[in-house]
């Protein structure tokens, strides 16, 4: 079919999504309050001409000869359909397993002890230098089969385990190919400043000086979309993410950052002041961070699975940011220390429980804010002239979808018009 | 095959699992220290005849004759080979949807305020009264799926929605029709005490001596293995339980009960006192209560997947009833209100985050200890002669299991010799 075939209004759909109790665009008029976002329930089928998303409504009033012989049916059996889900925060490609640090925490070893046993991200950043491309393409493919089982069809991946020139091109360059080897979207994201190399312990300016040469060739090498920088007592200080990051944006990425994780650093400040798309974290962000973030239009990006597993005291205040209208994004982190899993939907039940956030802002989080935090409004959303990303899912309703805890509710994934998985284990809900 | 092929050694085996990293099967000696009952890694092959496990080793010592061309193979890829999973406690039979509590609870609304707005047990009773059996089937159904699909293969299920004797007797005979209609063995426990329905608020003499006729109505029907009541605050007292449990044991039923769940109430006393084959919640036991369990032989039974749902300021004290000698079990609690997921591997995790259980125990917890919370020795663990109900994980490690949250780990399922279930979404961890 070539692409003026698939522009023609008259074209017959190549896929008919049917039989949903709803289709939640997650696209309606911008608005602080998240729920009338999804209330645009628009019918109970979509249209889709290759690619993309052709005509939403309801099947009644479907326009003449557009269903013809050669149209597939996908039949939601009277589940929502919503858009392909939108995790915009992991570091999915990596070597070495730290189950370890799991079983040192129930001792209730702390992070100091767990980083003297041999664990901790600089753990990950020796498995992960040891592995070419092939094995860490290998390694990342089951991982990205399960986010894409949890209704995942857009994924941000950073780098950050190489953290030597040649392994940070190594781990973009894997993003890049894995683009192309399974059907989730990748944005790729280069973060050197993720941890401080122990070949380095006494000269950070050389691991920062090192940082702005690796910068120029991956941006030379057109390997990332995004910069990031992790800004934390023991990590890295506001002033050299600020430095770093400012070249960074000169050069043409956008920015996000880890901040106000474990402390409260006005990191959130920061990532306001330096124009970033995103605020990842902030469990112990200040009230006066979160009116920052709204002033400057950061979007927050919350990890609560990640405030589970180091069993933190606090949980990032979602509520408060969604008052001070801040967009709340929720997102998977898998890595394998801080969130070792690829179950997004546990995310979407943890934010209800301990984020103070709605079911709804939960799905919204995963859709249109999930997208908003990769400063992207194509996907996240389902409208016509849009990517046909959505789920099927088999559930009924969008606070069930949150309640239903850590239960993978997509029954059939559609990616870019076509249906890459159907679920074989029940996820279906009367 | 008759069943005296079946018992000849040398007849060939149905089917063969081979090629695992290691066989735990949970059936090491007697010993307090649970991590013994696992490091029995006995081989990498299981070999079945019909319904039974006929021999476990190393391939490479396969009794010659014993695989033929009639043999069925299925290979675990690396993977570990565990018994199927035992869930000792459950209420997966029941109709209606409690989402809404979920969302009440971001809202902070506690329980009262939950029950006031007509939510609670009681919202579940009322939904599923006006259910007949076949709707009940068919609501659970997706359930049990979704059990299976964590790798359970027996599971323990409660009546306690219907609280009249018709409606108890109608959720017991469900949980019967459903045990011949899908692979889980279900162990049914008749649950009176579960809440005071309105109808009885002014007399709960009468609503107890009802309670003493449907379990005669239950045991002449044959209808449950064991009697459950919730004593707490709220619910049913020490006293209350004690006369009732007292009359359902005298008519052969085994006891467990729900007890020290929100408050420390001498339940897990009244357990030992009654001699009750499991003790169930207990994030409120005191010293006094674990030394009684222990005294007693009683097994524990957690369920953080509730301690979190409720937000529970204290999760179960697993790690000191263990260290006092309380075989630990663990169990999904499915419900519609506290613990509404099946993702039994969610506890796994949340066992060794939140209770202080070694990944060993999370998963003694439910094979060996969970077999041994329904008073059984067959399930549970892998053993020549016993069922073969066994699970081919995807991962190599047992502290993977719990380390990769939420993430079921069968790739396949086999329920008394017979391949259930093979996952199509990526159950498969390098």
């Amino acid at each position: 079919m070539s692409s003026s075939d698939i522009d023609g209004d008259s074209v017959p759909f190549t896929l008919l999504v049917r039989g949903a109790s709803a289709v939640l665009t997650a696209d309606g008029p911008e608005s602080s309050d998240a729920g009338l976002t999804l209330a645009s329930r628009a019918g109970d089928a979509v249209g889709i001409r290759g690619h993309e998303v052709a005509w939403i409504g309801p099947e009644t009033a479907l326009p003449h000869g557009l269903v013809t012989r050669g149209t597939e049916f996908l039949d939601a059996e009277g589940g929502l359909v919503v858009p392909g889900f939108v995790d915009c925060h992991s570091h999915v490609v990596f070597a070495g397993d730290r189950s370890e640090e799991f079983a040192l925490r129930s001792l209730d070893v702390d992070a100091v002890g767990i980083t003297r046993s041999g664990g901790g991200i600089i753990s990950t950043v020796f498995a992960t230098r040891a592995k070419d491309e092939d094995a860490l393409i290998r390694l990342a493919l089951p991982r990205l089969e399960r986010l894409l089982a949890h209704g995942v069809t857009t994924l941000e991946v950073k780098s950050g385990y190489g953290l030597t020139l040649e392994d940070e091109l190594k781990l973009l360059r894997v993003v890049r190919r894995l683009g192309s080897l399974q059907p989730v979207t990748l944005v790729p994201t280069f973060l050197w400043m993720h941890a401080l190399p122990p070949e380095w312990a006494s000269d950070r300016a050389g691991f920062l000086a090192l940082g702005r040469r690796t910068l120029e060739a991956v941006v030379r090498e057109g390997l990332a979309e995004f910069a990031d920088a992790f800004v934390e007592q023991g990590a890295f200080t506001p002033e050299e993410a600020r430095s770093f990051l400012t070249e960074a944006k000169r050069l043409g990425l956008r920015l996000r950052l880890h901040v106000d994780q474990l402390s409260a650093g006005r990191g959130a400040e920061l990532a306001a002041e330096l124009g970033a798309v995103s605020a990842d974290h902030l469990e112990c962000v200040s009230p006066q961070g979160i009116a920052a973030l709204a002033r400057a239009g950061v979007t927050a990006v919350l990890m609560p699975v990640a405030t589970l597993v180091l069993r933190r005291p606090t949980y990032a205040p979602g509520k408060a940011l969604r008052e001070a209208g801040v967009p709340v994004a929720l997102a998977s982190n898998v890595n394998p220390g801080s969130a070792p899993t690829e179950n997004l939907s546990l995310s979407l039940g943890l934010a209800c429980l301990l984020n103070g956030l709605t079911p709804d802002e939960a799905l919204l989080g995963v859709t249109r804010w999930g997208a908003q935090a990769l400063g992207r409004t194509d996907v996240g959303r389902l409208k016509v002239g849009g990517p046909a990303d959505l789920l099927v899912l088999g559930c009924r309703e969008v606070a069930h979808l949150s309640a239903h805890l850590g239960v993978r509710h997509a029954r059939a994934v559609v990616k870019g018009g076509r249906v890459v998985l159907r679920a074989n284990d029940g996820a279906r809900c009367p």
